[in-house]
């Protein structure tokens, strides 16, 4: 329950990865007019890529230089919110807008469409820059 | 299901209010070593403020002058992994790191504890820049 003591442990990245491959929905995380954004988003894991459908427009995409890509992080997690126990995991890396319209056509394979008549954009990030905690009862 | 076609509607403040304060578990969003960070918090509205019970080191805190805070954002949704419904709020605005004992102690009373052996930062933001939308199944 909500006062149980608990523990925070840090998770070694093939766990972190694990998680994230155990569930289809997290969040980007990116800026926006200088301030902090987050919108919810779909993912799968393909390869050495996190693959991301999301329908956020990120301005950094147009800043950045060809072949450079904006830091961007993807968070998911699972917390039941009565005993606020579970797991979050954070992959942080620069990403790249995917524009090939073949890997586009695959990763919508992948990713089921996030909302009907929004241009869904498909983002890769490297998935090796992975962490994670589980909070977990203690004692 | 996945595959359903499905409309965003964004919500207007007052339900987005109503939203984040039927859950107690979110996310703050912030920005550490120049890069995104996100990290799972719990949180309650105390009249225009939402309070946030955080471990997280938020190091804009002790670059920030005094009287000043760094902007932070805090999310919080509901969405179904399966049907990928559901709702997403997000608050933005000028964070301010609680420090009088009084108000902490009031607040801890509000905020379960967040991870024993961590000492739980409590922090306020105002909580009037809201924005959400709902996922909702359309046609």
């Amino acid at each position: 329950v909500r006062g149980t003591p608990r523990s925070l442990t840090e998770l070694a990245p093939r766990e972190c990865l694990r998680l994230l491959g155990s569930v289809s929905v997290g969040r980007l995380v990116f800026t926006t007019r200088a301030l902090p954004a987050i919108r919810p988003a779909c993912h799968v894991i393909d390869g050495s890529d996190l693959i991301i459908g999301s329908d956020a427009d990120v301005p950094a995409f147009a800043s950045a230089g060809p072949g450079l890509g904006p830091v961007l992080a993807y968070q998911a997690d699972a917390i039941d919110p009565l005993s606020r126990l579970g797991w979050s995991v954070v992959v942080v890396g620069p990403a790249r807008q995917v524009t090939d319209p073949g890997r586009i056509a695959a990763c919508h394979q992948l990713l089921a469409p996030w909302v009907a008549g929004t241009r869904d954009h498909v983002i890769a990030i490297p998935s090796n820059m992975i962490t994670g905690f589980r909070l977990a009862a203690s004692g």
